[in-house]
């Protein structure tokens, strides 16, 4: 199959070196000239240009480029496809993406993969990133069969575990476990960083140990990720937030109330219910 | 030199190892005969008893119970004592430790190993557990130069990085780093948990990943630590609290805001932070 990848990153890339080891003819378009050469040298794309009507001939497209370019970048895509073409998308973020490319183009369905490193960039590219991880597909009513149908026979060759959701439910689950994380960990940071007796802030920066780093970590991640997971998740963002708050208030009225048995409890069932997310 | 340690778990038993290595002669005293046997089998005292006249002739006494019950047990072990005798602690909370024992024990010393496992048990005990791990000494005005000494020479003999501190700065330190975490970790399993509907819990339940389990990691942990956390060292924490629920509502306003450059330069703060308190 000729399949097109239009933004040529982590995840863009990661996508260039599995579909190529499937068989398929891999044409990728991204906007520098030397990133174009990168993917070839490295082995991600067959064809790589800066201009997009090398996706005419595509028979999917994937778009991979940061979130806030999916929508633009779709517009100017589709002067260059004939109808047919099925295009899908990874951000990580579906609601909004959904309902402005669905009215435009019927042949899409939104996805996203729930894979990546720290690093990002064409050269933070691996091979398999994709085996064994969730990847949610969102169709709606609208969304033809054959479009999903495609979509699916693909990401499963990658290996990908498929989960399929109207695009909301996907927002308010990865606001939940993938964004309110972010903004917990984030506050944490600047609790510690707030503490305003200096001997003290000194002893805390000499003894954190791994409870601090690991509830610590999302926090002090990529701001422009946080900005944009906000920005385009806001309204399940808050409504998480809202509820986390009144989770804290109810641990700290049991520690003003000196109710240690309730207190014993939450934990508990906090460690019975852990296991039921993560392994 | 003769050590006694009264309560042969985790850190009990880790110290024993490494007391023994460095050539002391190790007395311990524990509840149960067999922990007693299962410690001289592995090496971890010289002597051991349930009797806590085993410690009459230690130089020096490490108390390594739960914290809940290192004051009573203080209470009795000093009816066993010549004067002479040091005492320390090895509790995670150090004012409420440091005030009831100072009156009635001169040569006493606070301090806090800063080292662990997720096991507990004289059976989780390890060889240099210590080695390269914060270890924390809370003298007050009234402890004698002597008694500090000696501790600080075993602890350094350990390979631990000694702190000197108050003990309320101790307590107000790892309120920030160690148990506010908890709290704000326990919050963040309680409200995916919490969710209603149960396609979107159930997702979330299948998406989730590191983002979730490292933010989740401490809060879904022993319960009966949490609370004792929270029991002794109240004040500090619900201090910490405070200030962390208005770090949140500080984020959470600017998502209300739509301020996105604000979000972003707190987010980057904290990027630029994180590092001060772990690699």
């Amino acid at each position: 199959m000729k399949i097109g990848i239009l933004g040529l990153g982590l995840i863009g890339g990661s996508l260039g070196y599995d579909l190529r080891s499937l068989g398929h003819y891999v044409l990728g378009v991204t906007r520098q000239e030397s990133t174009c050469n990168r993917a070839i040298a490295l082995g991600i794309v067959d064809q790589a240009s800066v201009d997009m009507s090398l996706l005419a001939t595509a028979e999917v497209v994937f778009i991979c480029t940061p979130i806030g370019m999916i929508i633009p970048q779709l517009q100017q895509l589709i002067n260059y496809l004939p109808a047919t073409t099925v295009i899908t998308d990874v951000g990580s973020v579906k609601a909004p993406i959904v309902q402005n490319i669905a009215p435009v183009w019927e042949n899409f369905i939104g996805g996203h993969p729930m894979a990546g490193t720290a690093d990002s960039g064409i050269d933070a590219a691996q091979r398999h990133l994709f085996m064994g991880r969730p990847y949610v597909l969102t169709p709606d009513a609208t969304t033809p069969k054959t479009a999903i149908s495609v979509v699916a026979e693909i990401v499963r060759s990658l290996g990908a575990n498929i989960y399929y959701c109207p695009p909301e439910q996907h927002d308010r689950a990865v606001s939940l476990i993938s964004h309110l994380p972010v903004m917990v960990s984030a506050a944490l940071i600047a609790t510690c960083m707030g503490e305003t007796d200096s001997q003290v802030l000194q002893l805390a920066q000499n003894l954190a140990s791994s409870g601090f780093r690991d509830t610590s970590r999302v926090g002090g991640g990529n701001p422009e990720l946080g900005v944009m997971m906000a920005q385009y998740n806001r309204q399940a963002l808050l409504s998480s937030l809202h509820q986390y708050r009144q989770r804290l208030d109810e641990l700290t009225n049991l520690i003003e109330q000196q109710d240690w048995q309730g207190l014993g409890l939450k934990l508990q069932s906090n460690g019975e219910d852990r296991p039921k997310f993560v392994d």
